[in-house]
């Protein structure tokens, strides 16, 4: 019998759920679990649960600047803060749920390429040429991307992941639930080992 | 030339702060450095940083209920969430900051004395009659705690604490400066051993 796959929501803006998203994959193997991803959008968890961004006031900016890359030296991941920063990241997170649609495994690899290219390479997901190109760049066809993110039906879908991430109590990114159990923040790694190996603890 | 003090700022009604009180002495000890504690109101830096409670709604409230007593037990530290919580901790950060004036050390038992009572006791510090129990239990006169939580002197000092704290960019706890580098919460302690290990990274 499979163990259940580790859920793992992510905000293609999110310098934490980027650094998650490094370590994920191999956590989860170690373990012989599987990881479901969640594109959702932050905007929509922080307004259910009334918070704002952790930059959004300069006493809390100053220091959040700072520990996005120190946490991300700490993982030994390559992070250089983008600007601007944060920005809108509905139309890549629809691109990953429609393809998501076809093939789990090629919506995870767009997820780990569009959040390395805007973490690494500064690559604004939030416009429109840019994203294009990237989205060509992973292989699609000319055109492709535009016509999903400006499709209905994944817009429709986005809400809807949107809205089953906030009734599953998710409130902020990375966020992940592992046999039930909700962890969240890249910083909780450790006690998510720590419940991988052991169990409820 | 001795090292730097580690600086650690804690709300008396921090289950957070609580936690990190019990390992900060041995971690920075193995470091041979001291630590500096900070008695502030979390009330007051949320208020300069725009920011509320993590139990202010029921979204993250849940999550956070949770995850106080798992942190806890993940640190292998006893804690049983009190009722009432949140609380006020204006009187017991009144009388940490007179002691201090008086001796560090018997300011720091104090503190240890007060978190544990409420942590794992339940007794209620915002209750005028228990928290003067608990200062007579810790060893004060009878009369002597309320006296000092009444004085203006004491009650200006902790507001000069609190606008210390801000100025120094604390905007939640518990909150370290270790050599000048700020790191917030109990979950940055691995990075806080790292700095303490290798310096700067």
């Amino acid at each position: 019998m499979g163990r259940a796959p580790i859920e793992f929501y992510f905000d293609f803006s999110s310098p934490y759920s980027y650094i998650a998203s490094e370590w994920i994959g191999a956590l989860a193997a170690r373990h012989a679990r599987t990881v479901r991803w969640h594109a959702i959008l932050l905007g929509a968890t922080f307004q259910a649960a009334e918070l704002k961004s952790p930059v959004s006031h300069p006493i809390k900016r100053e220091y959040s600047l700072l520990d996005f890359e120190r946490s991300a030296r700490f993982a030994g991941v390559p992070l250089t803060m983008p600007q601007p920063f944060p920005i809108a990241t509905q139309n890549a997170a629809r691109l990953f749920w429609w393809l998501n649609a076809q093939n789990e495994s090629r919506a995870i690899a767009w997820a780990r390429h569009a959040l390395r290219a805007y973490f690494t390479r500064g690559v604004n997901l939030n416009d429109p040429s840019a994203l294009a190109g990237l989205a060509q760049e992973f292989g699609l066809l000319q055109g492709e991307a535009e016509a999903v993110w400006n499709d209905p039906v994944w817009k429709a879908r986005l809400k809807q992941e949107n809205e089953q991430a906030i009734a599953a109590g998710v409130f902020g990114a990375p966020f992940f639930v592992i046999d039930g159990e909700p962890f969240w923040g890249n910083d909780r790694r450790a006690q998510m080992e720590r419940w991988l190996e052991k169990g409820p603890f």
